[in-house]
């Protein structure tokens, strides 16, 4: 959903909404100056562009050199969770997922494997929108999905909650030869750069898939299916 | 690739090659039919369209109403992929994938997981196209895909070879309490209407994997990941 023109969009910034990002004309001057700086207090990514990019995403016409885009998605709390459940419990943590196709399909993923929550990061990282949900073929709205400023923290609060923490990455341990008892959060990390260091040495395990071809690794929402699998097939009866 | 004009199309289907699909201009006349006659002689799906679609797609700027669109990917033979191999085998047979991206990355995952082969149809399937090739991350080029004029003849050859079949669809038996072992065929029913029923039936095996959330299906090429990795995961030492 987009919301145009300047005061339209300081209304948003003081509502409390999750604004995705905004798109801004170069050079806008006047209360640009204070949409910017606001955005910037809230972690809200600000992009840069010419007049015609603004015209073409305009829906209305009246875009004033600003338009937001918002999330109609509601986002769960990490608190929720992290809240007990019945049984062992499974979170999956995307680290800057950026392809939306890649979000939707692990968001789906997450839910058929029973998962309780997807964690996603504010930023550098796609955002559930429409077209996720839709790619989630509507899991978005049955599986709680939670926005945090930053991973790392996430993790926090996951291993005080009582999770393992394992990392998917190609070289870590053999998977099949994991413990994966407990409450289990996968990590997953972005189409290039993988996992961020940081993020890396806070994971409990670094744990891999084997792979008997010569292509050098699966695609990420494929790499977490067969991961949560692991972790459904141990949990089996 | 694509081939332009009425001589070279006419050409290419004297040729021996792959023809994906030949794009005609609608009420085409004179050596049209021709070409309509021998491309349905072969197999090769003919698609009627405007001359202004005939204008974008051509790169020629004539075309004298037909385009023909050449795979460059060399297939490999089904006895090629049928041939026998230390240890068990692992084969992937495609029953109407429609999605390049889908295709692409069930090409990738078989790769992954050390599969001798794909095989796809010929018809009602996508091809392995360049942008298939670029999606499986070049996976295509590691692993042998042969098309087959139907998949049921494809299954009756790999039976014959020694492989248990096994069809992955929603209403099957577990998966993990399936047997897997010897050469074993994975069959993935395409994005909507699932495994054909005669496929089916000629399946050795329905097998299924656990959905524990309210979604009611895997992406295809996900699920093939988990099934095939149990494959793998057995085979392990």
């Amino acid at each position: 959903m987009k919301i145009e023109g300047r005061n339209a969009v300081l209304e948003l910034l003081g509502s409390g909404r999750t604004v995705d990002k905004i798109l801004m004309q170069k050079g806008a001057e006047g209360s640009a100056g204070r949409i910017f700086a606001l955005a910037r207090e809230q972690g809200v990514r600000v992009q840069f562009a010419d007049r015609g990019a603004l015209d073409r995403e305009s829906e209305t016409g009246r875009h004033q050199g600003v338009i937001a885009f918002v999330s109609e998605y509601k986002y769960a709390e990490l608190a929720e969770i992290l809240a007990p459940a019945e049984g062992a419990r499974l979170v999956v943590v995307c680290d800057g997922i950026e392809d939306v196709h890649n979000l939707g399909s692990i968001i789906r993923v997450a839910e058929c494997a029973g998962a309780c929550g997807v964690i996603i990061p504010k930023n550098k990282s796609a955002q559930v929108t429409g077209a996720v949900v839709r790619i989630s073929e509507g899991a978005a709205n049955h599986i709680k999905v939670a926005r945090v400023p930053g991973v790392n923290y996430a993790i926090d609060e996951l291993k005080k909650s009582g999770f393992w923490v394992y990392g998917l990455e190609a070289d870590g341990g053999d998977i099949y030869s994991a413990d994966l008892s407990g409450d289990v959060a996968l990590v997953v990390g972005g189409e290039d750069r993988g996992i961020a260091p940081l993020t890396r040495k806070k994971c409990d395990k670094i744990v891999s898939l084997p792979l008997c071809g010569r292509v050098n690794s699966l695609n990420a929402s494929v790499a977490l299916g067969i991961a949560a699998y692991e972790v459904v097939r141990r949990r089996r009866p």
